[in-house]
């Protein structure tokens, strides 16, 4: 029996909200979901995740155990999650019980770059030229047709680089799809681009739409390393972007915070924008709101999923910037913490390891 | 024997800070800890503290139960409070095994009035006329020498007007003797104040001293009711509150944040202040920082006692403004939530009681 139609449609303070993933996205919800008084019940296979810190309960449980994950339905007021790729499995588990928000379309959607490309281009966004790759057959078509140098990426479970590879020349043809496993795949097109921005913006249970100022993002090693707001956009490219937002945002008749990743080509008023990626949760290029915009993307969930009204998305300065500190840069701490005006979050990670988010710095800049 | 010299002399991300008192500011101070990578230890006697929310660990124990306090001195690299009435014998448990931060001295100057005035003056600081109360016979002859309406407080234990009583003719005097318990008391002289302002600052292990800008104060029914930063003051008197603040945590040899309490007479260049309260904690005059300065008392309260640089205290806009919620007007959460850049902050406590902090909102305003 669903009890989904018995839940508040707003939730207030005293509520408690479940949270799938206990990394640091989890930790910055909990904290953010404390200051409006809702407490936080985060799930997590790992005994020590950084989540546990700052939350009111916890559960160390696996996505696939049933009689955990219905235990932590019963406990909360609703669910939300901190990572894409919740197994469809452990959705269909807790959604008859509790809303799971955003839903489990969003999750079907952004779990599978091809239906993410599909939706872009449904709702009148453009994207990189793609191909849909069932077998090495389509592979070699599809090479023939986007030409080198291309992307070979698997459609689902694809995180920070990890299940793709850059196609140079048709000989490496065959190493691509081993390399990725022979699974269903999409080849997309190179794109010569100038720079890489985002939409953070916000959906809430009644259907309003906010959106954070475009951001301008710098990946190194394909881990997102800077991120400036606003980003210096055509104003025509800054309403292309905000759009595409909301039609995305609409056609997943999502509730909660998103990010849509872009792909900036050409200049001034011939700026083009091609939809990435899409992300149906808060985003690391959306952590310089925590103090550099009115209401922080983490605070901007919590409302969405609540049902509560979203907070202001202004900024707080002419310009912010967010600085990922990544491995051993994280060792810096005791100069960021003297730098002024340098807004230091450490996740609470025990080891420093290569690639691994370890934290991040905000600077609210005067221009 | 003491373990306390071992202790390092900088705290940073991995440490454990530990908390006596699980109300409103222990909750506060461990969501500003998370921020950096700092865990909370709360120890408090009720089932059901605020703080253990957004806490790693948590400890529901009685200040006096000597073994439960060691083995929390045993779980934590450093021990702070969010009241000035933790007992002495609490403190003697704690203070030999793990620092203590503010240590013994600012308690025991803070919980007796007495001590807090002669501090004051022993560092040049006007307090309002008082008087040592330790028999009745002393009482009479101070209502005789500060004239009525005067005001009787106990020595200990006074918070948010409880163990006072106003004085208006002689014949009361019984009455209010009776009235406080008869217990050692000052008698202070009537203060005809036009405002009433703090200082809320930090000192750093090193001796640092930073503070932020004067806040405005009104109280209603003796329970602080909004705060406004800057307070509008001659140059002269902020720099005499500045001085004032300054010399107090050195006479304390203070490490922490602490407030300053003024009463304000005249005008102009003519302003007087006379200090009313030392709080050797974090303030409520001071909820304001959490969106309206670069740091919030919070996280500076944490800096200080790790051991870390202070952080800038400059204000974010030209005014900010923070309301308390009192009880009902809690209830008031929905408009506030949408009301535009209203800084919403609930303690997820139960039932609002008449006279309750249940939250507070800031704003920040253009002028």
């Amino acid at each position: 029996m669903s009890t989904t139609q018995s839940a508040p449609a707003q939730l207030g303070p005293g509520a408690t909200i479940g949270i799938l993933g206990g990394g640091q996205l989890g930790r910055m919800m909990a904290a953010a979901a404390s200051r409006l008084g809702i407490r936080a019940h985060i799930y997590a296979p790992e005994a020590t995740s950084p989540a546990f810190d700052v939350a009111a309960h916890h559960t160390v449980g696996s996505y696939d155990d049933a009689a955990a994950l219905k235990r932590f339905a019963a406990a909360v007021n609703c669910i939300t999650y901190e990572f894409e790729n919740v197994p469809a499995a452990t959705v269909a588990v807790l959604k008859d019980r509790i809303p799971v928000r955003p839903g489990e379309r969003a999750l079907e959607v952004c779990q599978d770059r091809l239906r993410e490309k599909e939706l872009a281009v449904s709702v009148g966004v453009a994207t990189a030229p793609y191909a849909d790759i069932s077998n090495f057959g389509d592979l070699k078509a599809a090479i023939a047709a986007l030409g080198c140098p291309c992307v070979l990426k698997t459609r689902c479970f694809g995180y920070d680089g990890k299940g793709q590879f850059v196609i140079r020349d048709l000989s490496q043809a065959e190493t691509a799809y081993d390399a990725i496993g022979r699974q269903p795949a999409i080849l997309e097109g190179f794109i010569d681009f100038t720079r890489e921005v985002s939409v953070v913006a916000a959906r809430g249970l009644d259907g309003a739409f906010k959106a954070y100022p475009v951001t301008e993002n710098e990946h190194r090693d394909q881990i997102l390393r800077r991120s400036v707001a606003p980003a210096r956009l055509h104003p025509k490219t800054i309403q292309m972007a905000m759009s595409a937002a909301e039609g995305i945002g609409r056609a997943l008749d999502y509730t909660g915070v998103f990010a849509v990743e872009f792909f900036v080509t050409g200049a001034g008023k011939d700026e083009q924008l091609l939809v990435n990626e899409i992300a149906p949760r808060v985003h690391n290029s959306g952590h310089w709101t925590q103090d550099g915009a009115e209401t922080s993307q983490f605070e901007q969930h919590i409302r969405a999923i609540a049902g509560l009204p979203l907070g202001a998305t202004t900024l707080r300065a002419p310009r912010v910037e967010m600085v990922n500190l990544i491995g051993d840069e994280v060792l810096n701490w005791p100069n960021l913490m003297a730098e002024p005006g340098c807004q230091v979050h450490l996740y609470g990670k025990g080891e420093p390891r290569p690639g691994r988010k370890m934290g991040h710095v905000v600077r609210l800049l005067q221009a």
